[in-house]
């Protein structure tokens, strides 16, 4: 087996890329499993991506995302349940059976995260048996608390595990991203946790870096440049029994800025010296 | 009593203002209370300024800050240790008991957040007698995680309390600063043991809105402008047998282009409409 085997790259670590030149240059560099996002793939065409990640042997391993479930209003939350529909039906038609959800923020003037966490709940409730006919499982990222305002109220590992345990393992479980979650002192018991349970749906990677940009979103690292300890987040992730793919997923415009194979290859040794 | 009774304006929160126009700006606005900062009092010169506070009638509630104990290499955290007990000369000059301490980050390269967090309990045992003598109490001050690397190592309250439970309560507490705090789940919980423990030595309020400003140091939002539930924490703090100051610690250079006095009576109102 390769030693790049569970190494998975999502398309936004490269956006540089198209997908025919993400899928040939994860081909040229022995990497087998990339993480999608939906605009990119609805712009080039469902079917379309599917045939191309299919005919050159390549593994869809999520697609981010659906989510933005914490809508009060009526018309708002049926329309964002419309479009986790449709994000379900993209996952099966891709081949992935994980769909990555970012749960939404607080509703302008709202305060009320407990109450916005119960929506979160609600909305699950109506998609998981849809997305278990499609062979898809949801998966709850939770964010780092920076973004509980304004873009998900989810903050730690043990409020996504709160929410995922009320359903079929089968149907939703959590995302574990080192980015989100390497501050966390409680995260390992947590880990522990989800393992467990059978809940780990994903292994994300990214490195923390200071300081951050405003607007506080394309500020990851690459692995090694940050504060992350991945080795031990393997570690512990691997030890709960998960043997999945290990996704990295980085939002950096230096990254973006540069040739993609290059950057491919930069993760590729870090991923060997520092995850592995 | 006056509604006011119980605020304290942190001096940050409206520096256009020197000392003396703070001392009169508070009593033109009837606010009897300020925490103030090391350097500014430094500069004025710490017997004048207690004189000053002392001659108007003005409590100060606390001082910032000691800590950044986080240093591996020995001289480096000799100086550390130096320069906190210059500060606890300073908050007993001036007359308060309330030391605030921001623990200090990673250093450059170290990915140990627990070690660190043991370098400043070790900081702490070393500083704790010498406060004591004084008159003064350590106060930990969880930040938000997103300075966890380059800022403060001690993220939550729970982290806090689990640090400030090695010492006697009467030389080190915690402060509850809803900034921080505020997307956190467990902090009720926490908030009951603080004050249970006769730990709660500080509680600051500033609102916290987006997007976050490049650094996110300088995004606090005033009163009522963000996702906190102030009454929800007051209450919260209060239920504990809590009655100290409530103070209020807002870095925002929106306010700081203002008119001091017209900022003051901002912050009244707020705290009159969504504190009390």
């Amino acid at each position: 087996m390769s030693d790049l085997a569970r190494l998975s790259v999502n398309q936004e670590t490269i956006k540089q890329w198209s997908l025919p030149e993400l899928v040939a240059g994860c081909g040229a560099a022995g990497v087998d499993k990339v993480g999608l996002w939906r605009a990119p793939v609805q712009e080039y065409g469902v079917e379309a991506a599917a045939r191309l990640m299919r005919e050159a042997g390549i593994t869809v391993t999520s697609l981010c995302r659906g989510g933005f479930f914490t809508a009060v209003e009526e018309a708002e939350r049926a329309s964002a349940l419309d479009d986790n529909r449709r994000a379900i039906d993209e996952a099966a038609g891709l081949g992935t059976d994980t769909l990555v959800l970012v749960s939404g923020g607080l509703p302008a003037g709202d305060r009320d995260l407990y109450a916005a966490r119960e929506r979160v709940a609600a909305a699950l409730a109506e998609l998981a048996p849809y997305a278990r006919e499609r062979g898809v499982r949801l998966a709850i990222e939770p964010l780092h608390p920076m973004y509980a305002s304004d873009r998900c109220v989810v903050s730690t590992l043990s409020q996504a595990l709160d929410l995922a345990e009320r359903f079929d393992a089968a149907e939703v479980g959590v995302v574990v991203d080192t980015y989100h979650l390497w501050w966390d002192d409680t995260v390992g018991a947590q880990i522990d946790r989800a393992g467990a349970g059978g809940r780990i749906a994903a292994f994300q990677l990214a490195d923390w870096i200071t300081p951050l940009p405003e607007g506080v979103l394309l500020g990851r690292g690459q692995l090694g440049d940050g504060a992350v300890d991945f080795r031990w987040f393997r570690e512990r992730v691997d030890a709960t029994g998960f043997d999945g793919p290990i996704e990295v997923e980085i939002f950096n415009p230096g990254l973006w800025a540069r040739d993609g194979a290059e950057v491919l290859e930069e993760i590729a040794d870090r991923y060997r010296q520092l995850v592995l």
